[in-house]
């Protein structure tokens, strides 16, 4: 049997960051670490390096667990924070609400206390809408933020917002974890270290995204605080996110950040999105609805444009009552891709 | 940054089949299926066409859903067997009763009903003793029996064996799911195709092992009847093993069912662990203790021999108080790995 | 030793509907019941005959689960009526979100969706904001609708309105769940059978209250559709809410609905909430701010007040940021209580 | 409606000790506690009260959490015991593992590690085979031993017995559990101070069955090293067994262990199945198979005699294979309903 293509490896489109394949330099990676015999479940020489590998990005005290996927080291994460018996206060428009079928609940236990957030950023002020209650036993008990960087709505926080975030809830006892399943892009729009938005301004535990930013698959969690959490061994295994042949994902961590791939990647993506915006912005008939700080463009525009540009691009409609779209950039989107879907707008708008 | 090697991929062991990398073919099938975009979580090219090649081993009635593990496909595949209230039977020695941290019952709520089995097969005498007390509200339902191919003990079920199973368990209202983390090296064993001792032989669902087979990572739940299950896909995104790059899962196990990889791989491993047996067989002070019908050897030796071999070569202990091990070969093992080994073996007992 | 009585028991206040004790009727049923051996786990005479009380309630298929308190009712009712992958759509003020320490996702799994309702109540155009996704994996799966009736804010659906919540959500496929920790009270608001708002409505399952309606305790999951169910005994059991010596509880309910005893409880509670806001309604400084349609009156008046009432009367601040008060009353209240009462509240404004 | 009697007060049976009612003192308790508003869920003057009465017993650490049955009890202190990657090693007659629906896995996540134990009682050798595997991830880690005082089986720990397992368990950093469902039985037979088996032979957390001992329900987590446990309070509200009206559950434990009425009914409903063994021990074709030590007595009699005495009497079959019947006592067990009931056990194997 000569196994086939089944698609055409030049086709791209703006659905989402997740379907596109893996960068070139993380498959010679996992290239490299094949042949040979290696201890399993993380005993082996590229998980040991690997440390190092994030402690240079996030600080003396960090470590990482690499797992198979975003769920899973939110998921993780979040159990290590907290007692059976907490809550963790998030965004309504956070992944661990809305796309995770219920996991932090269903496999957790853990309770989710959700906060309007139209630009998907917490704030203190929000926050403080949850934080109480702390001793009263018919309450589950705060004891986690989680916030999301860049955020679902491809929104940015800077490091003095996350800072003021961690500084209220260190004041009340509460942890924060922080979704970075596009941790990168905020770097590469903020022009910081990591370290700078997470480690510095107080995140406790964050997940650090690998999929969307060109590996196979691989997200970790990675303790910044290691008086955070208790367990996270025992529970990335009894979540069933250890892997056997971890060397495979640890290596496209190190291909990832060793060097600058990761930051080359994110910000591709958001220079992307950036021109994406720039080429679409003032037509009229459509008005972006967020600021484009990381590698998506949000956009209201009629809904009869909206079918004829799906006839020819993949996305999705974000809101279906306001008409809301999303366009996400990938770190293989070219400019082609995007002047070809600039035009594309500008043309079905114009004959609408 | 140049990425390095950090291993030698010319050194190999006995200690699991989970220290081997990944088949050169499976790698060559992810670069093929890399490039351009395709839809996330399963609704790309590669993942549609699986369900062909699953249906030719397993039967037109089969659906598969490849997950990250073998933990998260057992445990995903029980819970769409189970209602909340159910138990599954299984052995002492079943790797969902001993090497999963309690993901089954931790994420799961399932209650385990375990029986002793020397070698690894439940038998429906073993089984009866737990199958009593449906209706009994006192009583978590037994609802599942759970059986291993090839068993964590190296030993093989015959098809008919399976069939009594299944036979005992249906006439009961029970369900039967097989953990196949090794199920290629049982056909190959046997000498059958994959349904004769699984569809055919009355199996409900079973979890197919990739990754011990020659893939990077990747399991699936197939489920053989569709009668069983309820929320295959719901559990599996809930139970965090839904990859969001699916196609690079799903053209693994192309690459290995399509064509006759799966059984190369398998019947290779087999062939090397009987040639371990053979050679080391009627060794003085050697006992192997299993029948070797898969691939692994199971013996008994002096713990001073034990100890001086581990200094040469990688191999677990299996029980500390017998001086019992396991030596386990792959899918790369070579006839001079074992030669070599073997040689060792006599040589070290010799100045025991 | 002789025990000593260590509480005024003619002392009553106006913080709970909780913290009276049982009527004097309902412990005669329990001496009742007494003496004597009696099938534990309710296969009592007492539970046996109870189905013939509900049913005559609830109609000819409701069957009643005698469980210990409200929140096990609800988590088992709700368990009963969802899968492993579903969500429960409910109002942020609700009991299951509020008050039971996550029990629902901790015990149950179970995500709850929730929409803001000031007056407690749900509305179709409210669960609309939910009611979507279903077949999308991503999503946990709105299955069930929860309303509390009469609700936390002590305001009251009629039976249009809660059959229009019914038929909105059978639509959809998803069912309805009633907390009814004061469903007494409902009745007795509206001046209808039960069955009016609850069976006849649409209603699929229910939490019936007997703590709060005169009980030493005891809820009951009414199941009014067969259909809607699956496995509450086992669920009761498994949720640590099956009481051995049974019929202790059934006896409670017999005597409470096998004559007119919840009704009269209940009416008595409501008609001294009424007095109470009729006394007090008007007055210069105080806001009455729901519809008293229960046990409960809801206020707002200066906090210097609230602190000097508070000195002579124990109930709880609502909202300490508006300065809200529930004001509770219960089977046990008397005209004197309230009178003795509302003129504290007028004196205290009086001085403010 | 006058509510009518619906069983014989004069009737009892050998079936359960659940199957009797409630002591009259315990009555009388309830009835002393009614009237006026008591704070709810465990702020009132009983339950404040409360801790006092069960530090007379165990010791000046001891604080009870009253719940609202047995399982509940152990569901509760063994989540508060245990990490949530955390086994419970007990033997496989163990209620925890027999008799609650999964309940321990389903709403704790907790794995269990069953042993065999003829005579219901652990052994520091039995509890070796599952000591070990502490830091291994893939093993539910052995966190806490539960044994049951007395047993299942009627049998009853030694305080050295005790002791010695605590010790074994302390040694590996394991704490010891206890389920005193018939914990007063114990003190009774052992006729030493409830503390010497319990706190003072090391146990960290025990059940204490109120049910069993004459109340109408009632069970308490007792702990006795609080720095065994985290969160109790919120693990009982969360898992559903927080009483509201709390007064009456704790006046109930009082009214038992304020004065000797929990001995009193324990030494009776002991000395009712020693006197029942006395009578039976030795008739032909009977065997007493459990050494008498609390209030059970079990035995082996030809299955044609127990048919006809279940006929007469009502009692459970334990063991449909080898015939063994289980027969137990409560606190209003009568002389004289033992002497009939011997006399038909010896008229019925007469006619064998």
């Amino acid at each position: 049997m000569t196994l086939q293509r089944r698609h055409d490896p030049e086709s791209r489109g703006f659905a989402s960051d997740n379907y596109a394949g893996v960068h070139p330099e993380i498959l010679d990676a996992i290239a490299l670490a094949n042949g040979g015999h290696q201890i399993s479940y993380g005993e082996d020489a590229y998980t040991e390096h690997l440390q190092e590998v994030f402690r240079r990005h996030f600080g003396e005290q960090a470590t990482a667990y690499p797992v198979f996927n975003g769920t899973g080291a939110n998921v993780v994460g979040l159990q290590a924070m907290t007692e059976r018996w907490d809550a963790v206060i998030c965004a309504e428009s956070a992944h661990i609400n809305v796309d995770e079928c219920g996991a932090p609940e269903k496999v957790a236990g853990i309770k989710l206390l959700t906060l309007p957030a139209p630009d998907g950023k917490l704030t203190p002020e929000l926050i403080a809408r949850h934080a109480w209650g702390w001793g009263d036993e018919h309450r589950a008990q705060p004891r986690v933020v989680s916030i999301t960087q860049t955020t679902e709505l491809g929104t940015c926080y800077s490091p003095q917002e996350i800072a003021a975030i961690c500084e209220q809830a260190h004041r009340h006892g509460m942890k924060v974890h922080l979704d970075g399943a596009r941790l990168a892009n905020a770097a590469a729009t903020l022009g910081v270290p990591l370290r700078e938005f997470t480690t510095d301004a107080g995140v406790d535990v964050l997940s650090f995204g690998g999929t969307k930013n060109g590996m196979l698959l691989g997200e970790a969690v990675v303790v910044l605080d290691p008086g955070a959490v208790r367990g996270v061994q025992f529970l990335r295994k009894a979540a069933m996110q250890l892997a056997s042949k971890m060397r495979f994902l640890s290596v496209q961590f190190e291909a990832l950040l060793g060097g600058d791939l990761w930051l080359r990647n994110a910000a591709h993506a958001n220079a992307m999105a950036r021109r994406l915006a720039d080429e679409v912005r003032g037509l009229p008939g459509l008005q972006i609805t967020q600021e484009v700080q990381a590698n998506a463009v949000f956009a209201v525009l009629p809904k009869d444009v909206t079918e004829r540009l799906q006839k020819r691009f993949r996305f999705y409609t974000w809101n279906e009552h306001t008409g809301e779209v999303r366009w996400m950039t990938a770190f293989d989107t070219t400019e082609a891709d995007i002047d070809a879907f600039g035009a594309a707008v500008a043309e079905e708008l114009r004959e609408s």
